[in-house]
């Protein structure tokens, strides 16, 4: 087992890494930036290293000085957490140039994920749904027809270049698609100076759901069951559930062995995310694979009972996995807690926290590094804290998550507690039918 | 279901009554004496009745300034907590009196569990196990002797006036007898003005574990497992943890059945625990019955999922329970946080919190009602906080109580975490080898 542990993270992941590392007995390096200095990470770990200034690209992506901060302090392993570089190639394949284990994915396998047309290819190879669509640009629109026929409507046209919905159309059947085409090719071009269209089934009521998945180094890989991250707000999740409200024991077992034969088919080791849209029909279609923990990962702790974080490190050192796809017992919920004002558009709200009290009781975690008297810097993330709440049913979890919500003091800054409570009572969100697009209509006024 | 429960008690398990009533939709009132205005539990209710000067005789353990609170509010139920009220079989027949629910045991099973002749008559009736010996006191040493040859030695003489260790003899075999009746009555005559012995089996190594049991209005009864209770100082428990290391499967299945014997003879209703003796042998004793919530109910929810103050109100309001006995598939662990000095004899320690902070993360809840700034008033009992942690392991569970109890700030004031934490270190503690008298020998020095 390792020794040293250096997390390359900052905030609530790097406090929750340092976590599980004392529980088993691990040392933990934490680095910083100068904008950091008075972080629980810092505070909690064995040693810690100022790794630059507060810009990201000084401190946090900075892979001289971490890997700098790793030898000084004889780390043996290093835990990126998620986003900064926990899916960067290049810093893995320096980790294990300079002998110390990186542990998450190998350069390799992260190169594989992080281009979307490969990741894509791999996993319909894999005999992984993917979305289906063209095999890129389509030459003509009878070309578009023949295709749209055979994948069945609707189906969208989109612009290769586009993005903020522009060179896109959904066609419901074919007397709509000449039009179509003509409007997203007039479209695109005018936008982007490039007419090239590309085809894909268009998915109904889509949901975010993805499937947990560990693997080690003897080739075994199980699925820990489903996230449902369908709340997002301009593609950021928001809240998060286990077991999905639409995901019957069948669709599970589906999504789940597609989820391994995707891991697998890339010998994948460690804690990984297969993202997925499910569409109204029950059909599931590969989006992404995530090669690192995610932010959402401590609701499938609670239901399963695992430390993922564990897991990741004794996956790390080589230990084999149990081997055993978990079907849920339990209800979780998260609410991310951002420091931004919800009625102002979600506009970054850093500063002094002055008074601080976190919930607890029955069924609530909370992982966060913030505390009473701490100063958010505003060079980061604004996610300062996760409320997750475990029950017996949805409805349980709903209510406990108001509950523990309405007893949170944060004063000195705003935050979207007051969101995550009008979420709780909306009759949309308590049918647990909805789609990725339900906020586009929520309201947020008054908040 | 009820509309309106008033909680007739303070602190951390007047808190924990009013976040289930919030999960149930359920009004709260809360009563406080004038030393509790500004506890949580009062923050947190829908209402609050100041009750009377801080002593608990004028305040919570006033039963008319309680019963008006009560009606004054229009609250059809009254949950007890532990403590104060819980067991006073007077408090429980003015309620039903005045039509207000009590949610607790009636004043004939209070009664019945409240004498411990009583109690034990009962229960070795309905074949429970109770410890062996004289019905009453002994006429002659020949009497004495000869049960003993009965019940089998090791057994103890006590003084029926005694108490403190004064007048009571450990009897190892027929031999030592005389001589030990002889002291026992010289020293219970010079001490009490009263010579009169009884005798019992002398219960070996003896470990405290007790049996958490429910049961409905129609006639039902289960068990949710046992917990440990052995670590105590001066008979007030410490540190309680599920499953008990030494409890078999076997084992938790009889003492399981003798509980729910127990239980059922006296047709008890709502969450009871049936308190044992375990000795070196496996044989188990009964102590007492507590016909009310207790402050370790925590570790049950945790390794059941169950929440017991739910499933409290649920039976008082004749829903049935489920009635499936319960088999540990986790750990728990409980460490009351005492605001007392443990390096001076666990002084209490009141006084203002000026800094705090809990810990959180993975298997980690708090139960508490302080916050920074509150001041703890002298007049009640100095539990401040519970930290309760769950995992896979009782390992795990050690080294994250550790980890989790190394979080907590608490300025202002002594508490007794130094103290947990060291028995998170102990070898004997770690080894799950213990007895009730294992704090007797424990080294509290330079806490």
């Amino acid at each position: 087992m390792f020794k040293k542990i250096l997390i390359a993270n900052r905030g609530e992941i790097a406090l929750r890494v340092i976590r599980t590392c004392r529980e088993m007995g691990i040392q933990t390096v934490a680095v910083y930036s100068t904008a950091d200095r008075e972080s629980l990470h810092v505070r909690f770990a064995d040693e810690a290293v100022c790794i630059g200034p507060p810009a990201s690209r000084q401190s946090y992506l900075n892979i001289p000085n971490i890997i700098s901060a790793a030898e000084i302090t004889n780390a043996d392993a290093i835990h990126p957490g998620y986003g900064f570089l926990s899916e960067n190639a290049e810093f893995s394949r320096i980790c294990a140039d300079y002998g110390i284990k990186f542990i998450g994915a190998t350069a390799e396998q992260i190169n594989f994920m992080g281009d979307k047309a490969t990741a894509k290819a791999t996993m319909k190879a894999a005999g992984v749904p993917v979305i289906p669509g063209s095999e890129g640009l389509l030459d003509s629109v009878e070309q578009g027809k023949e295709l749209a026929r055979g994948i069945g409507y609707p189906v969208i046209v989109k612009a290769t270049a586009g993005g903020g919905g522009r060179g896109m159309r959904i066609i419901k059947d074919e007397s709509e698609f000449q039009k179509a085409w003509d409007d997203a090719k007039m479209e695109s071009g005018a936008a982007f100076g490039n007419d090239g269209l590309y085809l894909e089934k268009f998915v109904e009521e889509p949901r975010h759901i993805e499937i947990q998945v560990i693997g080690d180094q003897y080739g075994k890989v199980c699925h820990l069951s489903e996230r449902d991250c369908s709340i997002q707000r301009r593609h950021q999740k928001l809240v998060e559930e286990t077991p999905s409200p639409i995901v019957s024991p069948e669709l599970r077992e589906r999504m789940g062995q597609a989820a391994i034969k995707g891991a697998s088919a890339i010998n994948y080791e460690g804690a990984g995310t297969i993202e997925f849209l499910v569409d109204k029909y029950g059909e599931f279609y590969f989006m992404e694979m995530n090669t690192r923990i995610q932010v959402e990962h401590p609701i499938t702790e609670e239901v399963t009972n695992f430390d993922l974080i564990k897991e990741q490190i004794k996956v790390a050192a080589g230990e084999p996995i149990s081997g055993q796809n978990y079907t849920p017992q339990r209800y979780a919920m998260e609410c991310r807690i951002n420091a931004e004002d919800p009625a102002n558009g979600f506009r970054p709200s850093p500063g002094k926290i002055t008074q601080l009290h976190f919930p607890g009781g029955h069924g609530v975690r909370i992982d966060s590094h913030v505390y009473a008297g701490y100063t958010i810097p505003p060079n980061y993330d604004s996610m300062i804290a996760k409320v997750i709440v475990s029950g017996q049913s949805r409805e349980e979890v709903m209510t406990r998550m108001k509950r523990a919500l309405q007893e949170v003091v944060i004063e000195g800054i705003k935050t979207t507690i007051p969101f995550h409570i009008r979420l709780m009572d909306d009759p949309g969100f308590k049918s647990g039918i909805f789609t990725t697009k339900f906020l586009e209509s929520f309201d947020f006024s008054g908040l």
